[in-house]
């Protein structure tokens, strides 16, 4: 890929900042813990997966900074740490899925020296970033016999390259077929009110020459009624034991679309996306945002002074609009409940 | 109303700038038919039957710079100016209704000395945008009962004031509920890539007092899971003899979303907007526009350079996700073949 979505570089963590993205192309350099939970909050780095490496490296970083004699010490500073950036996004799992495992690793590495300990912690961040890369690889493999030759694909948001540590989750399924010569072709929603699809997702598919068509959200049903999308793919934020799935705000009116038009509809994730503890999608919280992501676009107003706005970041899909999920252990069907709980075997 | 849509003063057809509400509220004076048209066509004016107003004032506005000795003569320039206007804009049937009807009125008063006949072409014009006015007061009227008190109505793109002479066809229902103490409360889709719902929509509601919630188009599903929609009304731009209405871009969708929702799904439209001439919604052609309404707002670009677009402006919504249509001569349900037929008797 021609661009980094995050990385470690030395003692800092290096994100391209997708709130500027595709106009300009500016990497912003996180030097602290706090500036990595800012990152996160503000979506200079967004995506579910890529939150979850986002927030990895946030604690190595934070980490390396504790001043601390004995680990009982340590650690207290360093929980403190986990917790801010824990604290920085609502709906997506692999943010807490990231965090518990530094948490965990940390207590299971107490008997190591403490400046040891600390560069134990960057590796497991840094590990956290190169499987995440591994996972999408798997998953677009995986992915890849579910579409067919010329096939024309429907995506949401970003679920690519920027939304994870590369490749992508809907858009690695994507750069799969794409990367075996079936000569896709990708529509592309462009995901108001930040505009993750025409933004960021037309970036990275052009950078990588797959073909793909800008829309407005409201034209995905225009296209599928002229027989012009023959399959959706979308990304998760989190996924309940029962398969209903957070994306962003939009994806539940694709998949109805999808259904109302006999589309299959595929949500692509790594499992660290499934929380089994939910039972069903009713109990994953939805993060409402600041309305000036509706009411202006970049600096142009767009919407009357004081008008009243509600900003949901994401919707849930129920399962029964849910053809497939694609992870990296497999593929699941309807019944998804016994489907998500073997892929942890 | 707070303001004027279009209006003629002495010699010129004077509207308020629809491209740059709401930041800013200007009014555009056209002083030459030619004027006129490139104001359809670059949506300074825009919605069906304002369309046909701006149509009707440009054809008068045409005429009284006619210089001819006689009719014949008058009539050949007449009709050029005719066929100008008609050729601004292609999907909605109100300009075609209104340019048909300016044709008639002259030829009808072939015999009048042409001095006069100017005059009269004036006070026709006079007449479309003042029964325009009337229709939907007429529109607003039969919709109410439709109503219940308390509803929380849905709509898209702006079917308002600014949409016709004044009050409007879809608002004009929600302001006639408004006016009988009905306690409503509108959600407005935000209507990419115009931004009809943000800039104008939420605007003349806030002017006239109205509650209303802005929402992007991608929501709408969203809010009508959560049980906070109630029911949807829409206008528009041309309904076939089956019903098939084609309205601005993702009113198809809208409606597929009520249906899966079993959420009343209205339309409501003057019969200027239905074309009995055509069997169904396949035959009404899509306006494709710029790709630059997509990829830039305002000055602020959006999207990738070079990105491939595709911008059709409006869509076909089938009769059967239609609950009712709502015209000033009465309500048509299913099936509407018979009765809109009936509304022309």
């Amino acid at each position: 890929m021609s661009f980094r979505t995050i990385e470690w570089t030395d003692e800092e963590v290096v994100m391209i900042d997708q709130r500027l993205l595709p106009v300009r192309e500016i990497y912003v350099k996180c030097r602290t813990y706090q500036e990595v939970a800012e990152a996160i909050k503000e979506m200079i780095i967004r995506g579910a997966p890529a939150i979850g490496v986002a927030a990895a490296m946030g604690i190595a970083l934070g980490a390396q900074g504790i001043k601390a004699d004995r680990f009982e010490e340590f650690y207290r500073e360093y929980e403190k740490i986990c917790d801010l950036l824990a604290g920085t996004r609502p709906t997506a799992v692999n943010l807490f899925w990231a965090v518990d495992r530094m948490k965990r690793f940390c207590l299971e590495h107490k008997d190591v020296r403490l400046e040891k300990l600390k560069e134990l912690i960057k590796i497991e961040a840094l590990k956290v970033h190169d499987e995440d890369l591994e996972i999408n690889r798997n998953i677009g493999e995986n992915g890849n016999p579910l579409i067919p030759k010329g096939a024309r694909i429907l995506t949401h948001c970003n679920a690519g390259g920027l939304a994870t540590a590369g490749y992508g989750t809907a858009l690695g399924m994507i750069r799969a077929a794409h990367e075996a010569g079936k000569e896709i072709q990708v529509f592309a929603d462009e995901t108001r009110p930040f505009l993750q699809g025409a933004r960021l997702t037309a970036w990275e598919l052009m950078k990588d020459n797959i073909p793909v068509t800008l829309i407005t959200d409201n034209m995905a049903g225009y296209f599928m009624k002229k027989g012009m999308i023959d399959l959706v793919i979308v990304g998760a934020d989190r996924i309940a034991a029962n398969g209903d799935a957070a994306n962003k705000i939009g994806t539940y009116s694709v998949a109805i679309l999808a259904k109302e038009h006999n589309i299959p509809f595929y949500v692509a994730a790594p499992i660290s996306t499934l929380d089994l503890a939910l039972k069903g999608g009713d109990e994953i919280p939805i993060e409402e945002r600041n309305i000036r992501e509706v009411t202006h676009i970049f600096d142009c107003q767009i919407a009357p002074d004081g008008v009243k706005v509600l900003n949901p970041a994401f919707d849930v899909t129920p399962n029964r609009y849910i053809t497939a999920i694609i992870t990296e252990k497999g593929v699941v069907k309807s019944p998804f409940e016994d489907g998500l709980k073997r892929l942890f075997r």
